[in-house]
């Protein structure tokens, strides 16, 4: 019954038995390994994108600073939903990476921003010489709130935001998981909804600590190599990211994994919703469960050995529930009938 | 016959078994699993040193640029060897993370400092408000010219770098194969002999990528983990690392993989040297052989599938040879026979 | 009729004609010049700050980037007015000096910050290490909305954050304004409340350009002296600057001035809240009013020559109207005559 | 007798007849001044460059600083001299601006880069992803050494940058007079040399304070406003400035007032090289004098009050002697008997 983060979570044998391939012999290091190519390859081909230019870091906030310093210069305004993991969990590395941009934060309800707010954030950003610059625009999709954009979602901001010229990014920490939850392709999530560059996520999602940064203008990739080497996160035995990024991809396991995860927070989200004195807080669309549960129902988890997060707020007994790609039907069963006493 | 770099190296079996073993059941993340804790308290055990804080990251790079900005300030200058890694392969990494610190370059032959050499560049380097101040040192163990400093060639640099107040870093890519060389322990090649953070490497030795950074003193470890997260150098599922580190010291397993890595490169020095119209560069005095070799040894070599670096300059047929934990002798014995025609 | 900004006005006869006596002869430079010393003994004075450390620039954005970098780390925050200056008007100055602090935005009606905002703020922003952490306070007195904080007021908001051990600064632009509008002393608005670096404004206040950036905590003076340089803020021929400022000082020639700004925006604001149709959207404290009036009036103010800005917004023909030393009254009813039809 | 540095003089009696001029009135802020329009359409006449760009700040490190940052990115070298004022005298200003740009130290005698050490200096920076990348280069004319570049001597070494790619920025804090002693035009020693940007001098040669940078190729321009804006080197009463750097080129004032201090170092020079146990360490070209003389003279001249540099370094008695548009015959005259006995 672990369901502190997606994140606590191990991977599926398939990864594991591509590593320990990926092991044998010699290999050329710094991403000139043999099964490199091979990722590139078939992102492009899944992405539709036969120009996207591919490149793998091992955690999800180095592919989103690097991501967002390509696009956003050090006097920009990079515009997010105000409870964004770049803007709440990843210790200013935005900051870091571009050298100083500021994030403008964007209101929504369910972890979505709102158009609306959308705009007036970009027109309430100046153009002066006194003000930091329009930027650009990210959306997290899975978003923090455990919801998700349809691609017309996607569209709709980044209408806005090319609108003012601005570049799109989508941290797609949980980008399988959305996929999944909206039947969309990887292309209609992405460029054909107006995304210039994407945090393709795989390390939620089973694999060991490995995540491809999809830049979709090719004229930008060499300083994306520069920013990513100079920032430590070139790896010389690059042979293992590749390994594991290229076993995600085989026979659609990434989409599999995302689906198990998607199902098992949708049993939790049912039950839960059945319970009395419980409730959600969010629409439960992927891989997350935002609700509340009673006292006593806490009490009896934790003592069973449940793990998950407590969110201090207005509604007592508040939670975030993440399901992984190994949660099982009997640990949602048991903790439904735990916490429902 | 691959001897381009340590770095195109796999990992030994006990390091994978050790993956395969931390990828069971769940763990907390972030460095709050169980074997982080264990590789903290071994390699404090190891150095004899009960206060030291260890943190791991990925990347011999990251290891080094945030240890250095953890004790340079963006105006002060770090004195290191002419053509140390930080100054020559990391792309800048150091002004990075320092936020724009100079380095400033001693000369010394073999890669190693020259004291008398340290010592000028610290005058000149000035005190006034208009000067770069005087920041820290960092001395690199093995060398860049595959040389290797005794506690006492350690000592007394930072001696004299302590002379006027400055921190000291020992870049240690390759820290297991000069502990072998020399004989030393831990704590006598590091705090010691004037050390106060030290990058730890086990990439290079056979590990799939982690560095362990072993701050010596505790005061500085809450920044130094703000920094790596800033920089998005802390894993989410951080077992892996911690499982590889862990599995490193396991029965002296670092030392005996840079034995071996060290013998190969003494077996194929010895070869080279005895050959007619060939010769050694640099002493070899760790897993790095620098020498050269006529040009028909090359063809012959380079036909048969050797990998290996030339280095352009002075010396015609100049070349780097890497010995790695996985060397064989009939790889140096082959090699040999092919350069000698 | 120029009420567009302090800064659209000159300098008083009495530092133009300080800068002309500071023009004879030699004078060593960078702050080595005999009236700097003096400067600094009298601002110590002044504030009763015996330790107190000063350093002049020429920009207000200076004063303040560099009093935030010389306390806030690359990765806290600096809890700020939603409108504060250095959020809206320094083109991320502050994230450029401090290496990529956040600055954090603090509602308050009328341009202050309600204490009970930033608590919550302050108590939002997490401590764990996925955090940007809480860095400093700073607090803008005048006000962007033209009100003034007493010292008491001050105390309030520096006692929460010194609670949560948060350096204070004062972002003083108008702070002779302040001090005049309050009658408080120096000291009493500055380190009596709780204040550890002000940046003590001269510019908008008669100045050709210099801030006093004035520190009460002399351990950090070398610190400021290497940031200053390293910014390229620290004139060569520095004797004009400290001219400027002993001049100010003199017989207390800076509270004259602030007095007659203070004083002509209480006869323009008095004028106004009189209008038919116009009214007073802040109180006006200071020199500057925050007002409206209807647009026959703006017709004729603009068709004979006067200068102000319109803050487009809610409310139809509000405006901002700045006093300075040399606003006369005669400029006031004329453009009262004017706008009143 | 002050020979200390040429910023230890005052303005002359146009500069401060300007300011007070300048002073009339109320003006726009920021750059909107009536005097810089004048300025910017002047500098074009000058260089004989209608598109070229001008901005005015207030020190040289500043405007060299900003340069730099406008043409070279956080992961490229900076070409200069060894001894150049960007490498030795700013406190690391040029690391600070471009976010951690490298500067590659380049020999050559006399202060001026020798072709090859430059053409050996940009090879040696490597292409591959590990590498610094070749940046951009900076001349500094007239040398840290008193020595000045021709025309056809900087064309040589822009030639050579520009082979590799590199854009040319032209450090001219004594512009004026490397132009006086070579006889050149403004676009002759900048834009038809190869230079892409210049810091034009002014303070150093009897300003109060102010550079022009000259971009001549105008794409760059709003990004030097917001990186000047965000530097804090955006002046609110920007007139000041305007109307110095107006008076500074009305009636070839400029070049005057260096011919001046051009001729006094010659004089000085002559005297200098005459004296027995004296002599001359560089060819003195410009304003400045570098030379030894015995320490008696050292003696006498101290007593009477003399203030210059003493060099320390391999010559006993070696110093820097520095002329200003106001060092009269008298004063050298008097120096001169005073240090020959």
């Amino acid at each position: 019954m672990f369901f502190a983060s997606d994140n606590t979570s191990g991977a599926p044998p398939e990864i594991m038995a591509a590593l320990v391939r990926a092991n044998e012999g010699y290999q050329r290091s710094y991403g000139g390994d043999a099964l490199m190519a091979e990722v590139q390859a078939r992102i492009r081909d899944l992405f539709d994108a036969p120009e996207a230019v591919v490149h793998l870091v091992a955690t999800g906030t180095a592919a989103n600073a690097l991501a967002l310093a390509l696009f956003c210069p050090p006097w920009g305004a990079v515009f997010c939903h105000r409870h964004a993991h770049v803007a709440e969990d990843e210790c200013g590395a935005p900051e870091f990476y571009t050298a100083g941009a500021k994030l403008v934060l964007v209101d929504g309800t369910h972890g979505r921003m709102a158009p609306e707010a959308l705009e007036k954030a970009v027109v309430r950003t100046g153009t002066s010489v006194h003000d930091v610059q329009r930027g650009m625009l990210t959306v997290t999709n899975v978003t923090e709130a455990g919801t998700v954009y349809a691609p017309a979602d996607v569209a709709a901001l980044t209408a806005l935001a090319r609108a003012h010229g601005l570049p799109c990014h989508m941290d797609g920490a949980r980008f399988a998981n959305a996929l999944v939850a909206t039947g969309a392709t990887p292309a209609e999530m992405t460029w054909k909804a107006g995304i210039d560059v994407l945090s393709f996520g795989g390390t939620k999602n089973g694999l060991l600590g490995v995540e491809a940064v999809v830049i979709f203008d090719p004229a930008r990739a060499w300083e994306f190599e520069l920013r990513r080497k100079r920032a430590g996160h070139l790896f010389s035995k690059h042979r293992y990211l590749s390994a594991q990024f290229a076993a995600y991809l085989d026979d659609g396991l990434w989409l599999r994994l995302a689906e198990a995860a998607n199902r098992s927070a949708a049993r939790l989200a049912q039950g839960l919703a059945a319970l009395p004195g419980a409730g959600l807080t969010h629409p439960v669309q992927a891989n997350m469960v935002f609700g509340w549960f009673p006292a006593d129902g806490h009490a009896r988890a934790r003592a069973a050995g449940a793990a998950y997060n407590d969110l201090p707020g207005a509604q007592p007994g508040a939670v975030r529930l993440v399901c992984s790609w190994c949660t099982t039907d009997a640990d949602v069963d048991r903790f439904l009938t735990l916490i429902s006493g």
